[in-house]
């Protein structure tokens, strides 16, 4: 294969938002709702805070809006940050065959672009999509050696992503959208080493900025290679140690990577899913309440005690990576959402005496999606589940009444509820909206 | 060595100017003219004009000049500019340990904060030559593995240098240098595969604007790892086979970059430097006119005709790429500047006869520094000439008058001869200066 990247630039570029089969439209609609509750859930991070006073004395007119906030920035400014806020829950969409978080990227570039330029709702979903399916399938191609490197794929493959979706909307050429392509992978980057700092979710808004910055740079005539994906001196060599073109041209408009996003329905790391789902189930099924309760018996992955075994957290964000407190503030709260993740309630005495009474065991011959969970109460009865796969999983994915209360429950936080209700409906329809404008719009705070 | 960044970051924050030997100092200054005479020259470029074009609607207040131009932009984006400026020539200087072109990530960063917040000339130097020494160092430690692969390390190094240079001007204490360093590393990035497009001197500007963002963003407590540089899946290892951190770490203070930067005379491809060279040399010392010459013999270092063996160029691009051009443009004008690689010259008809009379055969003996020349006169007289090492080489640098020499070629095409001059005056005289701001309101065009 020896022109990847013009293969790839003319399917984008002649993709015909007719092409695009209504069950991946609305995997698009799931993502962007999914990512918009995320990032106007995550606006008031101090992750934000501190970029906004870093950056905001040299932001451009105010063109876009910054999500869950008052600001206006300029378009490349208020992409980077919107793309922070969407990620620093750690919460946002996952392709699971890539661990990259498609939304991020992609998302932050094409909503705030359409509030600099006239864009359709139907345009927005469709370059969405586009750029989701660019980013994933780059991202196949080198995964997992890509990852195993150090390389943070979202960030690496995102801005592949967001420079072909802004390209759609910019309406570029085929030689421009290559261009493109390759002014956004020459700034291609994004250390693994970042996990746990806020450069981790830096990495998805620069993706977004940088992105939207190539492929105005292309519309302008700016040249760049025309094998950036493909020759020896470019992305799937320099940033790789293996390489399959194939997954990048291979089926394209016939399999879909958007239809197999996926989207966390709680606030933690994803190892500890399963548990928290069994554990829900069991209160919901059997009305349980904390008092009842005298002990519950997990048996997981040795994954989970491995990566969230801490006993005793002290904080939100330590509580995110406590199986023991997930579970017992899942069984007193019937969730894990953001809130079950604040300080209070790790510190809330009810959660802690339950927490006290969680105990997990790792067992080689489960898997990661799995949990089986017992919990014996006062009375001497016991309560079983086995939970064979995770809610949010490829298998058991999360209908839409659960991503509803994943976006209520992070929109609520932060936007009066008649506001995020209207946001949550704009979202739903955005494939009919005249002007796609109308999402940023409703999702900023009103002074 | 377990902390590379921390110690590093260490030495900038406590270098004061008074610890820098005065030669380096005086090293620093004329990289800072080199730099800026190669950013005043290149700023009319085609590639400047698209970027310009694609980002100004996007650019804040208008902090900072762009050089040569009317333009102001944001601190950030004019950074951004004037480092493509400074490098699309392919004019600007080389660590030739690394072949990284020092001056433009770092001098385009803080020539740019210059003007946005006050800044001493010292300051500036000062903040200018660590820019430097974190710059080259990293390059050395990953060098050659890490350019081997296909990285342009002229932007990925660039970016820590930067970053640092911004830091010092901005007062950040350890933890915020670390962090500086840190948020710069993980958008390091820029693939060779970009060489002969405009998305090369991209790369220089994106490491300065990059580096900015990097030190503003750690100044308001924006978080980073503390290990960007030795970390498993940190820089060294992510983007190179192999590394040494002692490069980084030993001598600091003691063995300076900044003093093994040299700057190229002659517009076009180091290896031709030492033919151009020889018959600059053989003109001047006999008065050479083009009618007098019957032929023009080179023996060469075999990359020079792999190179640049086009015998007809067509363009003043093709021209670069000919050593027969080159050397019958030298002898006639005396000079290999931006000027004698215009489209005229090519194309001019006395230039055309003589450099059809240049011939030039590969040796494998002779260095790529070095040139035989042998020029028969019609009188049948014959004049040779050896290069041993061409001029602007470590063993034959350019001293301060071809310095100026360039400069003024440059320089004087974009500037009136008294702004240029004056320029010139304010660079050579920057250690003084009580705005270092002078330097950028002095290199921009009155409209």
């Amino acid at each position: 294969m020896t022109e990847v990247t013009r293969h790839l630039a003319k399917w984008v570029v002649d993709s015909k938002f007719a092409d695009i089969p209504a069950s991946v439209r609305q995997s698009g609609v799931r993502s962007l709702l999914n990512w918009m509750g995320c990032a106007v859930g995550g606006s008031r991070h101090e992750t934000i805070d501190r970029a906004i006073a870093a950056l905001k004395p040299f932001s451009g007119p105010g063109q876009s809006s910054i999500l869950g906030r008052t600001e206006k920035f300029d378009v490349l400014h208020a992409a980077l940050i919107n793309g922070m806020s969407s990620h620093v829950f750690d919460f946002d969409d996952t392709h699971l065959k890539t661990i990259i978080h498609p939304a991020g990227p992609i998302a932050s570039a094409v909503v705030a672009m359409a509030e600099h330029r006239p864009t359709t709702g139907a345009e927005l979903l469709h370059a969405f999509i586009l750029g989701v399916e660019v980013e994933c399938r780059i991202g196949n191609a080198v995964y997992p050696a890509h990852y195993d490197i150090g390389w943070h794929i979202t960030g690496t493959a995102g801005v592949f992503g967001a420079a072909a979706a802004a390209g759609k909307l910019l309406g570029l050429d085929e030689q421009k959208m290559i261009w493109a392509l390759g002014i956004a992978g020459t700034q291609s980057s994004g250390f693994r080493e970042m996990f746990g700092t806020m450069c981790k979710s830096f990495h998805p808004g620069a993706a977004a900025r940088n992105g939207i910055a190539a492929a105005h740079l292309a519309e302008q005539g700016f040249t760049s290679s025309n094998r950036v994906l493909e020759a020896p001196r470019g992305f799937a060599h320099v940033m790789s140690t293996a390489r399959d073109f194939n997954e990048i041209t291979g089926g394209l408009g016939e399999v879909w990577e958007t239809a197999l996003n996926s989207y966390k329905p709680f606030a933690c790391g994803i190892v500890i899913h399963p548990s928290i789902d069994g554990c829900i189930q069991l209160r919901n099924e059997h009305g349980l309440k904390p008092d009842d309760i005298a002990r519950v018996d997990l048996r997981v992955d040795p994954l989970v005690l491995e990566l969230t075994g801490k006993k005793t957290p002290q904080t939100g964000l330590e509580g995110k990576f406590s199986v023991y407190h997930s579970c017992a503030a899942a069984i007193i709260h019937g969730a894990a959402g953001e809130k079950e993740y604040g300080d209070a309630v790790v510190r809330d005495a009810t959660v802690i005496a339950l927490r006290d009474k969680v105990d997990a065991v790792a067992q080689d011959d489960i898997a990661e999606d799995e949990a089986f969970i017992k919990i014996t109460l006062r009375d001497g009865s016991v309560l079983n589940k086995h939970v064979e796969h995770a809610i949010g999983s490829l298998e058991r994915p999360m209908d839409d009444k659960a991503l509803v209360a994943k976006f209520d429950d992070l929109a609520r936080d932060v936007l009066p509820v008649e506001r995020a209700d209207a946001l949550r409906e704009l979202c739903w329809k955005v494939e009919s909206l005249k002007d796609a404008a109308d999402l940023a719009r409703a999702a900023v705070v009103v002074k």
